[in-house]
C-alpha cells in the first residue's frame, strides 16, 4: 500500500517488502532523537494522542532524515556526469567537499559502522533490488574515504536513497520513510508518557544554564 | 515491528499480518477527509514534507478515528457486565442511547455498509483473530438495530475497535491505527500538492459567505 | 485587534488594555513549560522557525493553561445557582472536590501565591474590569480553603478566567490567551535554540532510565 | 513584551507600540490563506483549540510571510554594498532578476498598492521609524520598476522587512510577525468553526477531480 501510495503503481515484485524493510528501519530509535522528546513533552501537557505524534513528526527535520534526498540527489547527480562510477563519486565528494559541506548519507557520530546500512543492503540482495544504485553508493564509499581524508561509511540515511531509486520513487521522498516509518515509533513513545509518566514533563533545573542579562528594573 | 512497539511483546503467530490490515485499512480515503485537507493546503503555503504530513496528523481528531477508543470501550462494558452477549449488547446501547449519544463503531453516512469492516473480519477469520470480541461486536450490531430503531451495521472503527482488543492492545491506542496507517496516504497526497499544484491553495471564494456585520468606522 | 477577532465587536473602552495585559500573562515562564521544550527539541532538528513554534502550541495542553475554560465554567455554575457568593462557591466547590477533581484556577506548585494573579487583579482595578466575575473568583478563593483544607490562592489561570468573563468573552475561549499570548515566548526561544545551540539536541543519557525486558532473539 | 523577548532589551521609545502595529498588520486575512483553511479543517475533526490553530502555524511557510526574511536580507545587501542607494537597490534587483526570482517584498497579486504597507509607514513616522530602511525600500521599489519591467510597490512583507531592521532585529525573525501576530486570527478562526460549523468540514466533490488510472485488479 505504501509503495502505491508513493509510486502510483502496483508493485510487481518485491517492492512492498523492501518499502517494509525501509520502513522499519526508520521505525525506533529510542529517545535519541529530537523528535521523540517533542512528542513526549507535548503528551505530558495533555493532548490527544495524535496530536502529540504530530509535534514529534515535524520534528523530523533536515538534521533527523534530511540527508536521504540530498544524498538521492548526489547519487543522481555522479550518474548523470556519465563518468564510470569511480570518478564520478569522487568528483561529487570533491564538489560537495570544496562547498564545505558534508557528504549526505556518510557517517554516523554514534553508528560506525551503521547496522541499519548493511542489513538494508542483506535485504536488498535478497529481494533483487542490489542493483544500480545501491552500487553507486558503494563508489561513493570507498571515494568518500579518500577525499575527506577519513573513513566514511554508508549510513541508514545513505542506503536508504540508494534504495529510494532502486524502486524507482523520486528523490524529493526522502523524508518519506521517516515520516511513514517513524510514526509507530512515536506512538509507543507516546502511549507510554500518558499512561506511564507524570504530567507536565520537566527538563530538570540541573539541565538548565543562564547567560542573560541580570534582573533589570521595568519602567 | 508496529505490534511489537505498541505491545512491547514480539509476535507469535500472525499478529503482524492482523496489524498490517489494520493499517492499511486507515492508510487512504482521498480527499474525503479534514486531515488530508489540512495537510494540503498547509503543504502549498511552502513548508518541509513532513511538517504538512503533521498538520494533516493532528486533524485525526475525535470525529476521524476517535470512535475505535469509545467502540473498544463499550465491547469492554458489556464484556464486564457478565450477562450473555445479547443482553450484554443491548443494555450498553441502551445506556449511549439515553445518553443521546451515537454508538461508535457502528453506522456510516457514506459507507453503509462499510467494506472495510467485512473486509477487515474476512482477514481476521483467515489469520486466527476472529475471537469473542468480534462475536461480541456482531451482537452489538444486532442489538444496535433494535435499540436505536434503524439498521447500524459495523464500520471500519468498530471492526478495528474488536481487532485492537482481539491483539490484546489497549483502548487507548485506538486512534493508532490511523496515525500510523494514515502516514501514507498523508505523504502521498502532500508529495502531490508539493509537485503537481500551484503554491498558495484558495479555497475559492464561491466556497465563502459572509454573515458577520457590514464594515464599521474604527475609532 | 485581539479583542475584534475573538469577539466580533470593537472595544468601547479598555478592553484592549486589559486583553494585552492577560497576553502579557502568558506570554513566558522560562523552560519549566512542555511547550517550550517541544519547541526546542523540534528547531533543533532543522525545521522553519514556524513549524517549530507550533510544536510548541500543540503542547499547550490540558495540564497547560486548561484550566482556565475549567475556572471560567466553575464561575459561571456559581453564578446560575442563585445563591449568595459564599455559598454558590463554597457548593461548587464541594461538587468538585467530591468527584476527586482539583480546583481550576486555585493553587500552584511553584508559584504561591501566584503573582501573575495578583497583578492581573491590580491591572483589572485601574481599567475598571474589577467586577462581578472578579469578587466571584475571591468567593471561590474563601470556600476552597475550607472545603480543601488548605489555602488554595488564585492562580494566574483563576484571574484570566474571571476577567474572560469580565471581557464578556466564551469559556471556551480560555485557552486562547495561552495560544496568542506565548506565540512571542515561544518565538524567542525557538529563535535562541536555532542561533545559539548545536543542531539535534540530546536529552543526555544521564536523563534516561530503562524499565523494559533485557534483549530477547527476534525469530 | 514582544520586542523584549524577540530583542532581549527592554524598549526605550516607541519599539512597543511600532511592533504593536506590525502585529496588527499580520493579524487576520479573511480565509485567502492556506493556513486558516488548514486550522478549520483540522478544528472541524474535533480537536482542541491549540491543536488545530497549530496546524495553522505550520502554514505560515515559504510562500506565507516567508517573504520578510528574504527582503530583509535583500536590503542588507544593498546597504552593504557602498553604493548610494539608487545603485545598490538597482544591483540587488538585477541580481534576482539574473536567478529568474521575484524581488521579495514587492508586489502582490490581490492588494496593488498593499493597504498595510502604506499604513505601517505612515505608523513608522508617527513613531519615529521612518528611518535608514525604510528608504532603502523606496529606493528598491523605484528600482524594481525598471529592473523587473512593471510596476512592483511595496508590500506588506517588505514594509516589515525594512521595519524589522528599524527595530535592530535579526533578519532570521521575519517570518516572527506573522508567527506571533496571526494566532489571534487564527483562533478567531478556530472557535467560529468549532462553535458555528458542522464537524467533519467537507471539501466538496464538486470541487475535486481525478486524473489518475481507471481501476486495476489487484493481484
Amino acid at each position: 500500500m505504501a509503495y502505491l501510495l508513493l509510486s502510483g503503481g502496483l508493485p510487481e515484485g518485491n517492492e512492498g517488502r523492501m518499502m517494509e524493510a525501509l520502513l522499519v528501519a526508520a521505525s525506533e530509535h529510542s529517545v535519541v532523537a529530537p523528535s521523540v522528546n517533542a512528542a513526549r513533552f507535548v503528551a505530558s501537557a495533555g493532548v490527544p494522542l495524535q496530536a502529540a505524534v504530530a509535534a514529534g513528526t515535524i520534528g523530523l527535520g533536515d538534521h533527523h532524515g534530511g540527508a536521504v534526498d540530498a544524498a538521492a540527489l548526489a547519487l543522481l547527480e555522479a550518474d548523470g556526469s556519465g563518468l564510470p562510477d569511480p570518478e564520478a563519486a569522487a568528483a561529487v565528494c570533491r564538489r560537495i567537499r570544496d562547498e564545505g559541506a558534508r557528504l549526505p548519507g556518510y557517517g554516523h557520530v554514534l553508528h560506525d559502522p551503521d547496522p541499519r546500512a548493511g542489513r538494508l543492503f542483506e535485504v536488498a540482495d535478497d529481494l533483487g533490488f542490489l542493483g544500480r544504485w545501491c552500487k553507486l553508493a558503494q563508489a561513493f564509499e570507498a571515494a568518500a574515504g579518500e577525499v575527506f581524508g577519513r573513513p566514511l561509511r554508508t549510513n541508514v540515511d545513505g542506503a536508504m536513497a540508494a534504495l529510494l531509486l532502486e524502486l524507482g520513487l523520486d528523490p524529493g521522498l526522502g523524508k518519506a520513510f521517516y515520516v511513514m516509518g517513524r510514526a509507530p515509533g512515536l506512538v509507543a513513545h507516546v502511549f507510554e508518557e500518558q499512561t506511564r509518566e507524570r504530567p507536565y514533563r520537566d527538563v530538570g533545573w540541573e539541565n538548565v544554564s543562564y547567560e542573560g542579562p541580570d534582573a533589570r528594573p521595568v519602567p
